[in-house]
């Protein structure tokens, strides 16, 4: 055995078992031991962020990590963006970055860089593995540090002689490490406040949005009469028919001064404190009012069900809350807008879907109308770095072949990562992109104005314009060999929509906005 | 006046005048700069990994840096392996990155992360503006860090507090360093090697690949009857026609062993010794045989073509080298293979063409058959990570506008970066895309043979496919706004040549060789 079979044999049994890769010469022996090792489903992407995002959706499906396998610092690099925004969603993923042998590192061949400098800022834990002996160790290391509440980035750099060396037969086993236990003391203040009779609201993130945490935040509700709230940008988070509505913390920060105006007691559990997302001279970077006390009963490597389950029990919420009935809006026709996009969608969308939304300024109104759906799980884009929703979609149906995704796509950012198509054709993924093509950058044009630039000069209006020349996503999605059509009109939308979803596989459509 | 305009007028008044970009809302003020303050081009891609690509090449044919303008770590993140490239290249580039406010960074929202990290390993010059006065001396350090010989990346964050802060009118100016002088010592042993009779080699790197070291080094050979050598991937040499013919080092370091089995001495100016792309098993790191002396007259930073002048003076070359004449081959036809589609170019390409090779294994036969083209200026794979070629052939289309530009591209690496097309169709570059289209990474099927992989697996054989489904790059082109055909024969190659070179604007032209 060499150490690339000790290092797949090690994610085998540790139950690891899906690698979305790009690799290069210095990986071809782990490349080799992907067949040698019965047990991984290698996943090929034409671009490193398309395996990093798909990595970063399968493991926001599964609570599992993939491996993902990339090809020295410029490979790493290429994945940079998207897992950042995994970093931001704490999803577990096991990064393989194959290097130079030890010994030729000093020669700084041409591909040779710092690849720790470049890993550390999107990730939880970071190693070069020195010896061939020592792999299998390390990556049972790295997959125990990816599992760590709430899930981490864990990258492990692998020399090209470690991983041809020759090794035992000797196997490391993963330990997986216990989440924080539930803070009894935080509990009870946060019961208190909860039972106060000012007004409160529950904000919660990471793992407490599924389902089981979603039902217990439902009692508690229902029993203290607060508010339910989730992050602005979800990793994920359970929705629709049957579970108690959640209210999405506004983007910008004087929206949130507003949103918590009235809020005495704002409780946090898998959350931090609301921060802005970007900064703007005269408002608050932290805008939760003065007036509103922030208590953490959990952070986010906490036992969030078992802290929202104290806390129900604290408060005497044992009664049921009643989620809401499905309402989904009528199909919408006409012309086609943000908001008969949102309607077309929410109309249509089959059970247990599961979206994931970079459609950015495009997507304001789904959110809403959705809220009715039948149940789905909702992915959002965790870290800002765009080029997310194409790959994440991805990596979602390889881990759930069994349900339909919609891949809700901003064209700007769409562009970024847009080989995902290619993935998902090769794998018949049933994937329907939903390509919003308002042929502007147009959150900018927003920012511009906030910026105070009221009337944009001819360079700062072509730097937020994608019309010249349009795309034309119907021709870049048949080019990756998946069939897609344009939309012009609300009617046109609904007809494509339901055949994409009548039929297995990827299909895309350009919803044209401009 | 603002932060934001003091960094645009310092980089206009020290000649500055190119900016390739992806901005986002932390760049806002320094977008509305471009337009308050005239002077600098401001080029849109719709990934960062085109703009770094296309300020490498700019940089190589103008030697002055262009800018970038990406946004935080995630978009430094996606231009970080055509930075790779460029380091490697010693292309003068300054990248400007947006950062949250000073004062909101520590709030770490979501799109925060350490970008100085990141821009470590792919750049000589990294700092982070602290202040709206301080931006003017910034940029005119990073500026003159990136002329510094050979040339270098400078990467200075920008904080959106600094940039939209209140400054004074003054402005601070560019000084630019001197490269190192030329070693006295070094030229005369290194002239009495090349006198002394034995089998020497002088082999150039960097800006002695440019016509002006080029005649000079013609006039050493034909005085000392030694052979001229590149580096394997040169950031740019002049070739063809009426210059000096030059042997490029080989790629495998068993071939660079028999390329200087015969060599007593191996005179370097502007480059290092070589060493080998990847490691081996029982291959050395660095193929230099023990019986070959190397010296050095000159490293990356010196006066290269005054070195070669004083050791043209020292060996007493003052003949003129008789440069070769024009000869290229014959339009090819029938079947198209590696062989005939080299041939097509070296038959076609116009005088005066910019050649960017990122063709990999398909461009095998091409560097000999155009050896005798009229001249041209080549560009290589300087770093070794792929998606470079689309980008650069993007940048030395807007450095050079009176020049035709071929990107002769492999499909593998071509899809890393294939959003340059547009970036070619908006802004009406004259740049003929040639697909080299075998539906593999056919140099893994080579790099598996060679790790003793010889019956690879059907995980290996699929990551090592492009095939399923096929890419179909005249759409992939037609999306992106920029005509396409596809040629399958050499006789369609040739009619598709001839119609892309006589016709101004970006053309792509799928070459299917599988």
């Amino acid at each position: 055995m060499n150490g690339a079979e000790s290092l797949v044999r090690t994610a085998v049994e540790a139950g690891v078992n899906v690698c979305f890769t790009n690799p290069g010469t210095t990986e071809m022996q782990l490349v080799a031991a992907l067949d040698a090792v019965p047990g991984v489903r290698a996943v090929l992407g034409l671009f490193e962020g398309v395996c990093t995002g798909a990595a970063d959706g399968y493991g926001r499906m599964t609570g599992e990590p993939a491996l993902t396998l990339l090809h020295l610092g410029p490979g790493l690099g290429n994945g940079i963006a998207n897992l950042h925004n995994a970093r931001r969603a704490a999803t577990p993923i096991v990064n393989l970055i194959g290097d130079h042998a030890t010994w030729h590192v000093a020669n700084d061949p041409p591909l040779a860089s710092d690849i720790e400098s470049l890993a550390r800022p999107v990730s939880t834990w970071v190693r070069t593995s020195k010896d061939a002996r020592e792999l299998s160790r390390d990556a049972a290391e790295a997959i125990s540090a990816a599992r760590r509440a709430p899930g981490g980035v864990a990258t492990l750099v692998v020399p090209s002689d470690c991983a041809w060396g020759k090794v035992s037969d000797e196997i490391a086993s993963v330990s997986t490490p216990p989440p924080e236990p539930v803070d009894a003391d935080a509990v009870s203040e946060a019961a208190r406040a909860l039972r106060g009779g000012e007004p409160c609201m529950l904000m919660l993130g990471g793992r407490a949005l599924r389902e089981p945490g979603l039902r217990v935040a439902g009692r508690i509700a229902l029993r203290c009469g607060c508010r339910l709230a989730s992050e602005t940008f979800v990793a994920r988070m359970e929705r629709g028919a049957g579970l108690p509505a959640v209210q999405r913390l506004p983007y910008f920060p004087e929206q949130i001064v507003e949103f918590l105006a009235d809020c005495a007691h704002l409780v946090l559990v898998g959350t931090l404190e609301p921060v802005s997302f970007f900064a703007y001279p005269g408002q608050p970077g932290r805008p939760v009012p003065a007036s509103c006390r922030v208590r953490s009963v959990a952070g986010p490597g906490g036992d969030l069900v078992g802290t929202l389950e104290a806390l129900a029990d604290a408060v005497g919420g044992s009664g049921l809350a009643a989620g809401r009935a499905v309402e989904r809006p009528e199909r919408p026709s006409g012309d086609l807008s943000v908001g008969s996009l949102g309607a077309a969608l929410a109309a249509l969308q089959p059970e247990g879907a599961i979206v994931v939304d970079e459609a950015a300024t495009s997507g304001f109104a789904y959110g809403a109308l959705s809220a009715g759906c039948p149940p789905h799980s909702y992915l959002g884009l965790t870290g800002g770095a765009i080029g997310q929703g194409l790959p994440c979609a991805t990596g979602a149906a390889v881990a759930c072949s069994d349900r339909p995704v919609i891949a809700f796509q901003a064209d700007g950012s769409g562009m970024y990562t847009l080989q995902s198509l290619w993935t998902q054709a090769r794998e018949s993924l049933d994937v329907t992109t939903v390509v919003c093509s308002n042929r502007e950058y147009r959150i900018l044009r927003v920012e511009l104005a906030r910026a105070d630039i009221q009337e944009p000069g001819p360079q700062a209006r072509a730097l937020t314009s994608l019309a010249n020349p349009p795309l034309d996503w119907v021709a870049l999605a048949r080019g990756h060999g998946v069939p897609g059509e344009r939309a012009e009109s609300a009617d046109a939308l609904v007809t494509a929509l339901e055949r994409a979803f009548a039929e297995p596989g990827p299909h895309l459509i350009e919803a044209v906005l401009a």
